[in-house]
């Protein structure tokens, strides 16, 4: 087989057989393969798509490209969710312990952020103590045990995936969904678990900027889940304006644990308990919505919460003391420039004011400020008068203050009159 | 600048400035430029285009790349002719000493051949002490003194277009007219003659297959080459069945002599008689078509033939007696497997069956036989008995006839009635 011939047949329109498609990425992965001619094939696959068995071929391929988590010292149903990333997203914190203490187990591996804020394990990092590094035996002990555990990617999950999209980063040859939907989908089926979530976002803050190509992204994701023989589900989800009232590290782990205590803002209650529904829907838990609010009301998620914190190392007292949280040294509140009503929150810009404050990393290994971030008072829609204080921003150097406030400010449009109000759940595939 | 935006920019359907566009030729040139963004680019540019002004600018870039031919040295009017390439093409054999013998001066770099036959190089070498490496001090003084001299390619132009074509031929993207016009200009500008006349082939032969691509390709190298201030005309020519009745080495250099004698077969007479009184008149050159006549009758070009191969080292006997040239060991008559008529001789695999033979060669470097090939006593067009002889194929090597037959026989077809004739000069573009 020669990469010349594959590249030629999609350059030409054609369809990757499964042979092909797997000579491919065992070639990727042991890097026989030259980056000209992977890359060659990346952009042909961008102007002439996959289409669904190519896209599944190329997603098992790449989950089968390395290591594998075997779930299967688990007791039960493992579920997992995934969120396509946006601008204040601390939904897993809040998810999963709320699916936990409904019974239903959750395994996660996850990444470390790049880009605005910290991923999920930067931030419960912000939680003194608090362990990412989680070995085998202990990862499974504590999902046994208390039925949820986040630990830092430690195995080498789909390297395939790794390496390709790593080349398609630097040859503009990432937005196409097919490529998109396999190198999600790749990690999540290496990731071992039975059911999978996808939170799939939508707007200024999101990847996808249009609900159409959410929608489709959604369905390639599902069709591929579900092709691999996983319970797939996709909810498409607002991130026109940021998610919640907090952005940063350690403000989001706060607001999760207000939401877990009932008291988290409106949004992001309602994208919590509609996703932490839906996960025991899948996992086939009757009553799911009454479950959802009996264990916030009884303070049984909160728990959850506590004692993975615990079982990671971290000091638990964080979760019922939020005070105990480092502060940034340097506060600063924004004021509205004009009357009227905040008609646009681009979310993305928002998120490089946040990056600015130091809560995100430029690139691999650089270090955050898990107290820098961003408070809103202030969102899309709502009525503010000149001079009122709409958000405040954190970070342990006041310089970094000057150049976050204007780019937070550049966000935001104003508007005389009342904008539409956005839904923040948009659409589900199944 | 980074070749990302380059290729995210033409990705999109945008069109690359000038300054662009000498970034990456200067990057491919002095080899900065990672092999993947460059086949990324390819790849793009396949899909996207690239209009008049940029394929022009990429020219221009490639032909300044490396070394260029400084022609000012010779006097008067310096003409060029090139061939997209063909099976049987001995045109620029014949052609030149024509061309200097009315009075207009050739300065011909020419590469090697790589394929069914040899190059225009490789053909003259079949002559006794033929020199193709010209010093260029001696290079002037041949071509000021007799008006015509072929070297060898020496000199190092248009490097970037090499690079390029070898990246190219392996990612899948050479068929993209504005890169094809671009690599074949970009060597002709740097060869540095203020004429270029273009043979741009058609048919099962050629590079192009059909018309209209010919057509669109001559458009393309027209452009370039009168945009870059060079007097530049294609004639479209058919290369469905082979040119003339040699294909070889030294039987095409014994036609190209008969020829030049007014013995030649019909369409390779015609053909060259129309290609040199069109650079003729591309030279400012009056009554072409009847110097061309003359030039033949009172045998001026066969002796600036001699002259050139005795300046160049050779034996000029060879140009009076061919029976000088070294015959083929073994030679096989090939007949004709049915009544009828011969409906169409495909070209390409005819050259095939001669680089089987050993006219050719498959890599670099390869040795070539010269005096292997196959001359043709039927075409496209004939009618002919079965058992009748259609051609005799050449070669040093007995076995090599057994497979050089069965190719040669693959490449025809028979009807019971007279096909339609094949116009030889099918189009012009100026």
């Amino acid at each position: 087989m020669r990469m010349y011939d594959l590249i030629l047949k999609k350059r030409n329109g054609g369809k990757l057989t499964k042979e092909e498609i797997d000579f491919f990425v065992k070639g990727v992965t042991d890097k026989t393969i030259e980056l000209y001619h992977i890359s060659a094939l990346m952009m042909a696959i961008y102007f002439q798509g996959m289409d669904e068995e190519e896209t599944l071929n190329l997603t098992l391929a790449m989950a089968d490209s390395g290591e594998k988590m075997d779930l299967s010292r688990i007791d039960g149903i493992k579920v997992d969710k995934h969120s396509t990333g946006g601008v204040g997203d601390k939904t897993t914190l809040a998810v999963i312990p709320i699916v936990a203490a409904c019974g239903v187990k959750v395994a996660k591996m996850s990444g470390r952020g790049l880009g605005h804020t910290g991923g999920t394990i930067d931030k419960l990092e912000s939680i003194k103590g608090f362990q990412t590094s989680v070995e085998p035996e202990k990862f499974f002990d504590i999902v046994n045990t208390h039925g949820l555990c986040v630990a830092g990617q430690s195995m080498n999950l789909a390297p395939a995936d790794k390496e390709l999209y790593a080349l398609r980063d630097v040859t503009a040859t990432v937005e196409n969904l097919s490529l998109i939907a396999s190198s999600i989908m790749s990690k999540k089926l290496a990731s071992g678990s039975d059911c999978i979530l996808l939170d799939v976002k939508v707007g200024s803050g999101a990847f996808m900027k249009t609900y159409d190509d959410a929608e489709n992204l959604a369905k390639e994701m599902v069709k591929i889940g579900n092709g691999a023989g996983r319970k797939t589900v996709a909810i498409i989800t607002d991130m026109d304006k940021p998610l919640g009232n907090a952005i940063g590290n350690s403000i989001e782990v706060i607001e999760a644990i207000e939401t877990l205590k009932g008291n988290g803002p409106e949004d992001f209650t309602l994208l919590t308990r509609t996703l932490s529904a839906e996960l025991l829907k899948m996992a086939g838990v009757k009553n799911a919505e009454e479950k959802v609010l009996e264990v916030i009301s009884n303070g049984k998620a909160l728990e959850k919460l506590a004692l993975m914190v615990k079982a990671q190392g971290g000091d638990e007292n964080y979760i019922y003391d939020t005070s105990l949280f480092e502060k940034a040294e340097f506060t600063r509140q924004i004021k509205a420039e004009k009357d009227g009503y905040i008609s646009h929150m681009n979310a993305e810009t928002v998120g490089i004011a946040c990056a600015k404050l130091g809560a995100g990393r430029e690139k691999k290994g650089d270090s955050i400020d898990f107290s820098a971030g961003i408070k809103l008072f202030k969102k899309t829609g709502d009525k503010v008068a000149q001079g009122e204080i709409i958000a405040e921003i954190y970070s342990s150097s006041e310089k970094k203050l000057d150049d976050a406030e204007r780019t937070f400010l550049s966000a935001i449009e104003y508007s005389r009159t009342m904008p539409d109000k956005i839904q923040l759940i948009l659409g589900k595939v199944e």
